[in-house]
């Protein structure tokens, strides 16, 4: 049976083998929201930066430069961190370099997976097909918040093994706590998360529709895939008709 | 207002400062029970080591060797991690040298706080006196799995800071996380427990009367400190009356 884990924080991520399994990375408010939102409205690929200098620099080569420091867009970037940003029927085929805080840093401690993709409440079903189409084991990455647990993500770890926890073997207790927590949680998340750390902190830059939005399962149908370091739409890739000699 | 925060893994010990915090070490299953337990029963004193060879060679300084790695006593050792152990009357007044796989290692990590204390069911109200008594902000440090996060330690933080929670903040998403799943566990510990690794892995060693015992609270008063690198019963010292001059 494949077996699926959960990493609380980046900061623990020597504790995991990633060779031979996928790995979903989780940053629900709001990197892997925003990217997702970006990949369904047609955004052609977008290049995870851990360091915003790096992310910066794209533009010179026709780039979009996007995310945030701490919450807050950057100065001289295209676009910020709220995924109503990524709808723009204007940025439809475009490329995009993308740094945040802890989203594009828990990407970048994937690397060295055999299949790294992205994930988000908005595209939790096609999450799930992708995972339970493959052979690979799963390991959920949280992104948490500058090496710190934090409550939204690991409730999105929690409705992952949740949909997955009759075909999956739970590796150890962090798969558990998270499961526990978001059947706690399901039925009203945007309450459960209120006295969440990082609820609170975006409170302050009042962006309550942006939180609703990136609580909401199944808005969205593509997987994001990184691709030689390119975040790309998984499309499913049909069987060739091979001719007979 | 006081802060309580809570380290789920000795792995993220590097994102706390401690040096003006007291610290808690948890180890439910089993050091930190094993030790209020000694402590309880009239043991003079218990030396932590993360390593197993200084812990052995204590044995020649007329200490007892105590502890165990991956869940058994060590060959060589006279004690092995059972609570039920250190109820023997012949220990009183001993000292020993205690090395465990997580529980050892979790106050090894801790040195350089302002003050460290030992956790568990067993004393939690004489734990939560003894911080309330004491001005300094907490943390709790879950001493885990090999660095993994584990349930019953996250449970046991859970409802410390519930204890807490008047009187402190929650300084993070991890208490707020631990708080909620002691909740929904406290009316049956052993039950929401049980599909838990180390449950499931002390399981084959035939040691269900050992976890019952360690997730019972308030069997003892005593507060096991660390003093100059040795744990010893704190004592409620007496206000001096001093003599006029």
């Amino acid at each position: 049976m494949k077996k699926v884990d959960v990493c609380l924080s980046p900061d623990l991520m020597h504790l995991y083998e990633v060779q031979n399994s996928a790995v979903v990375v989780v940053d629900i408010l709001r990197a892997t929201s925003c990217m997702t939102t970006a990949i369904a409205h047609g955004i052609e690929s977008i290049t995870p930066f851990a360091k915003l200098e790096d992310c910066l620099a794209m533009k010179a080569n026709g780039f979009y430069t996007a995310g945030e420091r701490d919450g807050k867009k950057v100065e001289g970037f295209d676009l910020g961190n709220s995924p109503f940003e990524y709808m723009q029927p204007n940025l439809k085929g475009k490329k995009i370099a993308f740094t945040t805080t802890n989203g594009t840093q828990a990407i970048a401690r994937s690397l060295g997976a055999k299949d790294i993709i992205i994930g988000s409440f908005l595209n939790i079903t096609a999450v799930v097909n992708y995972l339970r189409a493959s052979a690979d084991d799963v390991l959920i990455v949280c992104a948490g918040w500058k090496g710190r647990v934090n409550l939204e993500d690991t409730l999105f770890a929690g409705a992952l093994v949740n949909y997955l926890a009759d075909d999956y073997t739970l590796a150890c207790d962090a798969p558990l706590a998270a499961q526990r927590l978001y059947l706690q949680a399901k039925d009203n998340m945007v309450d459960f998360l209120k006295d969440s750390s990082h609820v609170r902190r975006l409170a302050k830059l009042n962006i309550h529709k942006d939180i609703e939005f990136c609580l909401t399962p199944d808005q969205y149908e593509v997987v994001p895939v990184l691709k030689e370091g390119v975040l790309i739409n998984h499309v499913e890739v049909p069987l060739l008709k091979v001719a007979k000699p």
